[in-house]
Order: structure tokens, then sequence, then C-alpha cells
């Protein structure tokens, strides 16, 4: 292997994925749904089989998916959109990041990442050589919410110019927060200080924003749009995250050299599945899937938390997203998890909720994430107590999780 | 962007797609079919996503595909595979061939191509900051065949200790040159000599090798498994290209961090194309697809052969793949081509078989790509002459792109 491999820690979704199967766990872990995609976007994946989109596309994406996105995001980014020219389709987000720290990231710059983060950008950052930094969220939680704040000082000291990057994540993973407009405009006026800084915006969880809450693009603060890469993924809007779909809005002066990235690393991405998704969006307003959607989601939100709570388990209610972080060591019926002090330098994999949520998948049959695998070392103690729960399932598999740590109890 | 990208070349298929809409040409120069995917391999897509194979799959391919493949492999490569450790699906062939640069090439690593050769692996090296060592057959082509030879002397005196990776292509792109089993014994025999020196054989037109000829895996040379990463398309294989579905044969230390690169650049491969590769495999037999379609593709080759010589173009009959190339120098009818003498050192896009390839597709509308774009600088003078042309297409196309040269001459 290259020695840049060696800078690489192997993944937490490996780790839990395997342990998961090995007790045949219900698996509240990886962020994707086990109820079955919606039939009209099924559909759309067969018509666009048969209808022979089965050769190359363009590496960029192909014409009739970045021209339905230009049209859909336009209004919301607040000007007209060149699909041509600032849209980038790629292999799901993961992918989304990766290009666009090959395309921008040299040996020796830094990246910077709000966290808690999943780890893409880091795992990016370290294979070209490049330092990454963690800004953290910081909150006091109470029994059922924490107010996540990022600390503007805080990010601006961790600033330099070397920092290429700025990796923001809104609706958040694993938190749940959804960043305020007032939030993004704070975090926009330090950015336009830093010549040559990019925000990296991952807002793979724009349709799951709950409690009549707005989700808003951070490209779309007044001059921000020259200096964002936003990330999106067709996999998580449409429940589809096999396709490996995603697609970036950008200036053509970031997304032209992500797309030279993209076409030396996959060439494109796969024709049926981007034809799919052009249809999928234009066929998904005529019948209210993205409210409906929205509205099944907050359910499982509320009905996890409400499970989760009986259980023992402290859960801290999510503005957004897939996820829910429950805190392990709160008050309520008899958790059955041990109780340890961690100090702040043990190794990750050695931390206490690691151990937990081991524990939770041995002995309940019930996987969650470790939240602390979301934090860079010296701030993983953050949320050491937390651990990382998926609510896209379906309620019977809720249920059973239910159950099984009632029962493991 | 990165400095890393100003390493980087756009890519010739670039150039010559948006010609070849611009004018409305005939497009014979990217290698992908124009005729639709067999119904069977359509069938397998459309059951896939009905079957709810819609979410992500393990970072190194579906089980039932790696499964389908190991049974399929073994006995080619001489071996039981071990699916879960030995292979690894991904995002296509350019895709395998990026990872596994990413995977095993440092800073000042040499990677030796023998070219002419598909640009993936240059591209990857320039990106992580690595040297390319073009190593060139050679020929004397008479008016209708080459005998492409490896020099093994050359081959040897361009190794060292800083070469990682010595990537070969059989059935060979462009050439259409099938690598014999002595040959690849000899190549076989060189690399053992260098401890650490992996082989990248790009395997992927294994299923296209004509006349009775037979494809043989230089993995399958006695002590080579170890030392070799075989690369293959489902795409080619299945006239698929638009699926992005490849994989990956070789031992377990190999295996294991490209499957790491692959799970960090892309997570994994959209899984209902790869159980509709595990299906397709799993069915094609029964069907005799292998041999159809080779008998198909040989009368293709045949029919544009014809085709070329009687419109002035004097083809190379290839011994397999997709591509065939003819010199536009050679006698024959009036070709509509100006001759000029290229000295060998002016830039790739200002050589002669540009020019030529640039005339085909404004004054005739028929795309093909030319040769020198496939060497390195030193050894482009070697196919000046060359155009290469893709043959897995319709009857109709081939016989369209023939009018079209007739009466532009
Ligand atoms: C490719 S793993 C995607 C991230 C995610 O779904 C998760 O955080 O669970
Ligand atoms: C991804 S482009 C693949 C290579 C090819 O088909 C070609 O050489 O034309």
């Amino acid at each position: 292997a290259s020695l840049r491999m060696a800078k690489t820690e192997p993944s937490v979704f490996a780790e839990f994925s395997e342990l998961s199967e090995k007790y045949h766990a219900v698996n509240l872990g990886q962020g994707y749904p086990d109820f079955p995609m919606p039939d009209f976007v099924k559909q759309a994946a067969i018509e666009a089989i048969q209808g022979d989109y089965n050769q190359y596309s363009r590496p960029a994406g192909h014409t009739r998916l970045v021209r339905t996105l230009a049209a859909r995001y336009g209004p919301k980014f607040g000007r007209a959109l060149n699909g041509a020219e600032e849209i980038a389709v790629v292999g799901g987000a993961t992918n989304a990041i990766f290009s666009a720290v090959v395309a921008l990231v040299d040996p020796e710059d830094e990246v910077v990442c709000v966290e808690p983060f999943f780890d893409a950008p880091k795992i990016a950052a370290d294979l070209m050589g490049a330092k990454t930094i963690g800004v953290p969220l910081r909150a006091d939680w109470a029994a059922t919410s924490a107010d996540w704040k990022l600390d503007l000082d805080e990010l601006e000291a961790a600033l330099s110019p070397r920092t290429k990057l700025l990796v923001l994540n809104t609706p958040h993973n694993p938190t749940g927060k959804v960043f305020t407009p007032t939030e993004l405009e704070g975090i926009a006026e330090i950015v336009q200080r830093y010549p040559g800084l990019v925000v990296l915006s991952d807002e793979v969880y724009e349709a799951m924003v709950y409690d009549g809450l707005e989700h808003r693009h951070i490209a779309s603060v007044p001059g921000m749009f020259e200096r964002c890469l936003t990330v999106f993924s067709a996999g998580k809007t449409f429940s589809a995250t096999g396709w490996r779909v995603g697609y970036v809005i950008g200036p053509k002066s970031l997304i032209s050299p992500l797309v030279r990235v993209h076409q030396a690393s996959n060439f494109s991405t796969p024709t049926p599945l981007q034809v799919a998704t052009a249809m999928a969006f234009e066929r998904a307003d005529q019948r209210n899937y993205f409210d409906e959607f929205k509205s099944n989601l907050q359910a499982k939100r509320d009905k996890l938390c409400r499970l989760l709570r009986v259980a023992g388990l402290a859960p801290i209610v999510p503005e957004g997203g897939y996820f829910l972080l429950a805190d392990t060591t709160k008050v309520g019926a008899a958790t059955p998890f041990p109780l340890w002090e961690a100090p702040e330098d043990i190794p990750l994999r050695d931390r206490r909720d690691f151990a937990v949520c081991r524990l939770l998948c041995e002995r309940a049959g019930v996987t969650a994430i470790p939240a602390s695998a979301f934090f860079s070392q010296g701030h993983r103690h953050i949320t050491d107590s937390l651990a990382r729960f998926c609510f896209c399932k379906e309620d019977d598999t809720l249920d059973e999780a239910f159950r099984r740590i009632v029962h493991s109890g």
C-alpha cells in the first residue's frame, strides 16, 4: 500500500456494519432507509433502463439531469443556474467530497471541518497529504434538546492562509442541527475575509427538516455563490442510497476542476440512474413527494424519541436529518450500560461510547454509532456519552429495536 | 484548483466528443456500442430495482456479485478465488485504475505503461505526484496487419526500484493486439525479478477476442497471482458502458488497500447495477451470450475493415477489442487527408493525426480518435499516421460512416 494509505483510519461504519451482521442486530447504524424507495422512483429507473440510457454520459452529468437540477435549484440559490457549467453529477456525496478535496487541496494545505462530522473529508485530506482541523459544535444538553452552537471566534482562530476548504454540514449529521440564516451569515462574513477559502457545504439532508423549520443554503447568502461547492444526494432525497448519485452546485471556476477529477477517477456517473433521478425530480412535486417524505420522517423521529425515552436512553430531539443522538448516561429506566470516566487521550476505539455501542449490539442486538467517531482527537470527550441512532426505518424496525433494548436491560 | 491539477492534460475524448456533437458526426470515437444492451441484461436490472436492491452495498462489492465472479474466474485464474477478499467491485475500469494508483503509488514513485495506452493510469499518477514512463509497442505495419511487439529489453530498461506499477492491457486498446501466453510469460519473468512491483492488467476487452484466439490472464502465469490486480468491466462485457460497474481480482494484500480507497472515494458501487451484473453473468452462458457477442463483433470488425479499405483508409485488422487503427496515409482510393511531416517535438494537439481526425469530423462528419493521444511525448511519431475507429456499432452506423467518408473525398 502507498504511504499515504497509512495515514487513514478504517471507517467506523465498517466496524459496526460487520458487528451488526455478526449479531443479527436491528441496524440503526448507517444512514439508509430499510423501507422500499417510492414506486414512482423505481418506475423512473425502469423507464431509463428500457429507454436505452445505458451508455456513458457526459462526464459532468447527463444533460437532462443538469437541466432539471438547474431549474429546481436556481430559485433556491437566488440566481439563474447554468446546468452545463455550474453543476456536476458525481457518484454520491462521498464522491463529491473526495473529488472536491482532490481538485482543490494540495499537500500541507488545511481543511477545517465543523465537528462532529462524517469522516469523508478527513480521509480525502489524509490521502492528499493535507491537514484536517476540527472546530467543534458545543452544547449543554438537557434531557430532550441541545442547542448546538458554533463559536465564531473559535472558527476564525482555526483558519489560516493555508486553509483551502471549510467543510460545513446542514442539516447536520449526527446532531440534527439545522443552521439558521443568522448563523450562516456569520460564517459567510468570516469566510469572505479569507481570499481563496472555499466552503464545501454538505447539504444531503436538505429534504429532512422538521417542525416547520426551513433549510437554507450558505451559497445563497449574498456574495457567497462564488465561494461555495454545495453537495446534495439523490440517494438521501429519494431513499436510494445504493444508487450513488450525488451532485454539486457551484461556480464554474470550482465545478470545472471537480469535473476533471471526476472524469479521471470515475469517468461518469451511471446513466440510467442519472436519467431516473431527473425523472424523479420532474415528477416529485405533483405527487407532493417532498412534503409526505418529510412528515413521514418527522413521525419516525418522534416515535424513536418516545421509545428511547421509555427505554432509558435520553434522546436529543433533532431539527433535521436522519439521525438522533441519545445520551446513554442519563436518567430514565435502568440502562444496561456501565458508566466510566473516559480520559481525553485514549484511542478512539477504546472510548466509552464505542464500548456502549458494542455492548448494545452484542447484548441487545441493536446497532448504533458512537458519536465520538465524528470528532477529531482532542474533541471526542464532548460526546463520549452519546450514541447515534438512525430513524429512517420501518415502524416495525423501530418497535423491534425498542423491545430488544428493554429486554436486555 | 490544486497544484496537482495543473499537471493533468484534458482528455482526448472530451475534445472529440464535443467536436462530434458540433458537427453531428457519426461517432466512431469513444468505445461504446450504439446498439441496445441485451434484453436479458435490461431485465436483470429491472428485477434488481423492483427487488429493492436500492440501498448501500458492502463497499467491496455486493455479496452475490463477488460470489458469482469468484465462481466464474476461479477456473480462468487456475485457483479457487475468495470473493470476499480477492475481488473488489468498483465504479468502472477507470475507477479501478484510479483507485489502484491511489492505493499503491506514492509521490516520486514510477508507473510504467505499455504504450499506446488509455490515459487513466497517467492522469491518476499525475494527480498523485508520481511519474509515468511509457514503453512502446512497435510494429512495421503492412497494408492490412501489424505485428505489435513489446521489446522485453526496453521494458526492463524502464523498470527501477521506484517502479510500483506496470500497466498492461490485453486485448489492447487501441491496437487490438492480444498478448500471447509466451509474451505474458516473458513479461512475468521480468516482473518477478522486481520485488514489490505490481502488474495492473487492464483486461476489459476480454470478451472480444477474434479468429479463434484466446484471452489469457497474466495473473494465471505461475507465481503471478500475488503480483497482479486484474481489471474487468461489466460495461464492456454487457454493452452497458453507462452502468460504471467494474471489478478487480487480486490477492488480499492488494485488494484490501484498493477497497479502502474505493470506500473513501465512492463508498460503494450502485447496488441495483451490481445485482443486475451478477444475474447477467449467472444467465449469460445458458443463452450462449458470449459466443454470439464475439461473433457479432467479429463481423462488425470485418465489415468496417472492408468499408475503410474501399474508402482509402488502410485498416490494420485487430485481434481483439472494440477498435481498429487505420493508416490515413496509405494507398487505396484518394484519401481526403493532406500529408505532412510531423516533427517529433510538436505539441500533442498539433500532430498530424489530430489534424486528420479534426478534418474527418468537420468535412466528412465521422469521428475517430488520433492514435498519438495514446502515447507519451517522445513516442507519438510511432502512430502519427493512424486514427482509431470503434466498430461496436450498428451496421447502419458503419455504412453511414463509409458513405460520408467516400462523399467527402
Ligand atoms: C456513505 S456512508 C454515508 C453517511 C451516512 O449515511 C451515515 O453517516 O450513516
Ligand atoms: C471511460 S472512456 C473508456 C475508454 C474507451 O472506451 C475508449 O478508449 O474509447
